[in-house]
């Protein structure tokens, strides 16, 4: 089996995840790999304290697995998938076994700081999107469904989340084949997009 | 018979005319429209006066004959499209007749700024380069092959072409569907626009 691996990359709230689902309902075959999977855990974290950890450097995540996990996808193979308890701020115990399919596509904040990675991905996409619509987008998010404080969103942004986003993230659109403006309500790009991935699916 | 409006812009020496010139070799059945054929005459400029007149603004442009043309092929029928007189500064006498495709591409600098060109286009692209690299790719074109000096090509840049690149192209951005490293070397944005055109033409 020929397997493409596409990755897409971008800050907080640009519409990765918008961008990601959007190929999913297309290509239905596809298979989605987060690296949010892949974050190291980090126990001694709770909602109380959340802004004393930095989720937002490269290391934070075990890369080693995500490039074993797609090296073993991208060589038609299945793996052995982490799986992460926001909650608890920890990996789980179990692992999910994942086949391969044609299409891979792994979305993160930090997937092309690696070069190991860069290298192993045949399409590197960079949602951009202005910081200030990621910030309200996040915001929105982390208090609807993670149940955060305002003021909790507006520290952890403040002291990690946006210094990490500038350090870290957007250099890398040095790196990106194409950069996507403003995510998944892109119809202009979407479609860009489909097309590619049929030529992959069929 | 339906037929698609690619529109290509970004700054001087971006890397555009390269875009352009592999999506032909592709799709050989494509048509190409370049925006330098829709110049105004300035008839008074030669090599000897060239900074006196500024090319890096949207009115130096006959954006109504652009529109008009390009109207003209999305809509399935031959237009008349100018021919210009680089040497002489000033349009030709005799129009050329082009008869429609399928798939149209459009490049220049100043496309999206007339938002009635915006709007009949199916596809925006931008193709984004570092200041740098597209004065470097500037002045060896102007030398080789214009006849210029070195210090006539920066006076221009500096004078007409950065500004007019700051003012009127780089804000261009906002419009693009698509933003494209580095121009026509990318080969990862390369092949997602082939699957695209080829979504098109076959």
């Amino acid at each position: 089996m020929d397997v493409k691996l596409i990755g897409i990359t971008g800050g907080s709230g640009s519409g990765k995840s918008t961008v990601v689902r959007r190929i999913k309902d297309e290509e239905p075959e596809s298979l989605l790999v987060s690296q949010d999977n892949y974050y190291k855990s980090a126990p001694f974290i709770s909602n109380d304290n959340i802004t004393a950890y930095n989720f937002d450097r490269p290391d934070a995540f075990d890369m080693d697995l995500l490039l074993d996990n797609l090296s073993e996808l991208k060589n038609g193979r299945a793996c052995m998938m982490p799986q992460y308890d926001f909650v608890h701020h920890r990996r789980c115990d179990e692992f999910v076994r994942v086949e391969p399919k044609k299409l891979i596509i792994i979305d993160g904040i930090m997937i092309f700081q690696d070069h190991r990675i860069r290298d192993i991905l045949d399409l590197k996409l960079y949602v951009d999107t202005p910081a200030d619509i990621r910030f309200i987008r996040r915001l929105q998010r982390d208090i609807s469904e993670r149940g955060r404080t305002v003021e909790s969103v507006i520290e952890q942004y403040t002291n990690v989340v946006r210094p990490g986003h500038y350090s870290f993230i957007e250099p890398m659109k040095e790196y990106a084949d194409l950069i996507i403006p403003e995510g998944g309500y892109n119809e202009g790009a979407m479609k860009v997009l489909f097309s590619f991935v049929h030529s992959i699916c069929h």
